[in-house]
């Protein structure tokens, strides 16, 4: 099963831990997992994958608009399993908030959106993943956690 | 399968669509559908059931803390696919936002989120179904076409 | 006091309202109100006014990227009264969510955010005018009443 | 001019925060600053508040349905400026959008609504304050400038 993780980056912290998560959700038996950027899309992979894991910066509390135009014009994530992470500059920096923005359009995209949230123990992971800049150890640790959960919640569904 | 529709009514309007919601989930086959105010909850239905409508009203523009209370107590909905509607007093009353709020503490919650969106053609749902008081016609009509929409899901998912 | 009315518009319907709310904030005495598309400001104008309302058709649930590019971009609007409104395509429809969503990014930005609420009484407007493509006749009456308010709170703040 | 910080707390972390928003609001001239929490609240003082910061535990991703049911019957906050602060456990938590929830409240009731974002400089303060649990050294520094800001900005709009 292949999982797709699609981000935008500007400063490479986001693609960072785009490749954590993609670290992660290896972990997983049977999984195929690619990290791309928006500019660079493997629309092939993307189109056969049944998960995609979105990631933006924070940018003035919302994610990047670039990710936005992308996702309005994607025509290839309706029912599939939809995650996000996001980074920001700081704690309280809007990344939570870019995370539920990005979900709401995920929604009206058709997707089903999962978390993991406080359902599979510690660390609790509410909205998606989140990294200040490209993480701590602690947050770097969680962002490859979240892949795994992810993944491993796909193939549940999925397989 | 079983579905279950969780919902607060402060007037009777949100109970009212919650019995909607019902009567499209049931038009799916093989499922066994269950609307039970919070309080009277049917605690071995709800352990049982795949899914989770909740419905609230919206008040000062977000869910009704009498739900976010039984929410942050319930022990057994993480898994489970989810899903919202809300009722409102009149256009730009908050229904938005108050669905939105309630997805936030889901996916915390650790449930699998949908709305169909705009994936499975007209009328799009973009967070749940929303209905200015008891409904219009219309919306009366979209709450039960998406029941019908969550529990078609549902099956699709877990059967 | 200058008032800007800031929209994003694709089918003409933002502009429509836009020109609704322009319309209803020139009611008070002493405001100089002007309803510009963020293709044609006049930064002039912009920089002098107390006063930024923000329009926006709704796009997948959230607010265009058009107008977040704009507003990522914008030097000029801290400190300033911010109010929003939002067009969408039917009740339900995410002009709630782009919204706030808006707002999110304004209180980023240091602006003050108001929307009267309930606090003026009928009609309540929850977090900004919400018209459901151009408005039917209540939803345009609401939209002139905002423009009302937002100028007569702004003479009240400012004069 | 009064400035009231309401708060819940429920394991004594938000206390704490309201206490270090107070020892910053202090340091402007011309301010009385009470911080209540809402089991104890002083009416006369709140009813002449000019201003009102309101802060939350993250409970499940939004804020605690204790304090939104007491924002739900509030009478006496509409006209006042609000500002927001929350605790949460972790990065990532939720105290962004617990905010973000509190912000649409007080819109909905009728208040200014500021957080000076990035408009005053380094520390950025993007929706309210944020601790994780009773914050660490940085963020209990930024709590107290928070506090400073909002009491300055309050003596500018009304005095």
């Amino acid at each position: 099963m292949r999982i797709a993780i699609v981000y935008y980056s500007k400063t490479g912290n986001t693609k960072k831990v785009a490749d954590l998560i993609a670290e992660g959700a290896k972990k997983i038996d049977n999984v195929d997992v690619k990290s791309m950027s928006i500019e660079e899309i493997d629309n092939e992979f993307l189109n056969e994958a049944k998960v995609v894991i979105f990631g933006s910066p924070t940018i003035a509390g919302t994610f990047a608009w670039q990710l936005k135009q992308w996702l309005d014009a994607a025509k290839n994530v309706s029912g599939k399993l939809g995650a996000v992470f996001a980074t920001a500059n700081y704690v309280g920096g809007g990344a939570e908030v870019a995370e539920l923005s990005m979900i709401a359009e995920m929604l009206v995209k058709g997707m089903l959106v999962y978390s993991s949230g406080v359902a599979e123990g510690q660390p609790f992971i509410h909205y998606g993943a989140v990294c200040i800049k490209d993480g701590d150890d602690g947050q770097k640790e969680r962002a490859k956690i979240f892949g795994e959960r992810i993944a491993r919640k796909a193939v549940e569904l999925f397989n």
